[in-house]
């Protein structure tokens, strides 16, 4: 039990390099993230060939932490309140191919393979198929986006049969 | 005054769609963007060429609609806590060539043309300048990151003279 306290108490305190100013945060080679109050830090995934961005997620620090060490994607999943293995249920594992943090080490930036896999729980390759029409507009309440894919990768009721639409009203 | 009441009742409760139902928001083609409690929308900025990621932002809700009508990038700026005109005291402006949203509508991803300029607030193109080496790691808090642009595009002291560094430890 001490063990087990001590291992926890060292995970959680001692993981990271302590954020102690802002010239080595933005300058140095160290590694510093900034977790926000809810303990997470936003990340952004793009697919490596075709450099979409296919989804925005939020890694906490077992996340992060996993997903350096195996070299798949893993992310904090708040519909679940849980560790998310990405790919578990559809099969669809990223392989992390490079990860970047930013000047103030509170955002990542994720290039990920996903062979011809897709990411987005609708079915889509990327969770970005919608573009917004630009340009000056008088109603915006009633724009129409345009779809940018045109087919969906796979069957999401048959990937995900039974569980629960991780979108929110 | 009562004009500026109704203009301001106007602005924030009919600018977009409501959000009425789950079908809608992830396979419709209306604008129904989920602003977080602080009434912010997380932004995924890219450059049109490389693809590479330039910054990850937000954008609160007068942000989003005065990048869709004037195509330049408009974000809320968390450090000043104003609305931020990208570019407007360095110069780089980012010129919007596609906005897109996210499944369930609380993310955005705009692919913007920077020109020969930068992005960082540090001087150089992306904020991502560092990447994190991958692998099974003994010790975080020792491993280095890699420096994944060479030179700054411009001299931050130069540009932003007099202005305060965002970056907060």
């Amino acid at each position: 039990m001490q063990i087990a306290i001590l291992s926890f108490f060292h995970y959680f305190t001692h993981m990271f390099k302590k954020r102690e100013n802002i010239l080595e945060i933005e300058e140095g080679k160290a590694l510093s993230p900034k977790f926000n109050p809810d303990g997470l830090i936003p990340v952004i995934t793009t697919e490596k060939k075709s450099g979409n961005v296919l989804m925005h997620g939020f890694m906490n620090e077992e996340a992060l932490i996993k997903t350096i060490e195996t070299k798949e994607a893993h992310y904090w999943s708040r519909s679940k309140n849980a560790l998310w293995h990405k790919g578990k249920i559809s099969g669809f594992i990223q392989k992390v191919i490079e990860l970047r943090i930013d000047d103030d080490q509170d955002s990542l930036w994720m290039v990920v393979d996903i062979g011809d896999g897709a990411s987005c729980h609708v079915g889509y390759e990327s969770c970005f198929y919608r573009s917004i029409p630009l340009g000056l507009i008088k109603d915006i309440e009633n724009i129409k986006m345009e779809f940018k894919e045109k087919e969906k990768k796979f069957d999401p009721e048959k990937i995900y049969k039974g569980q629960p639409n991780p979108t929110k009203i």
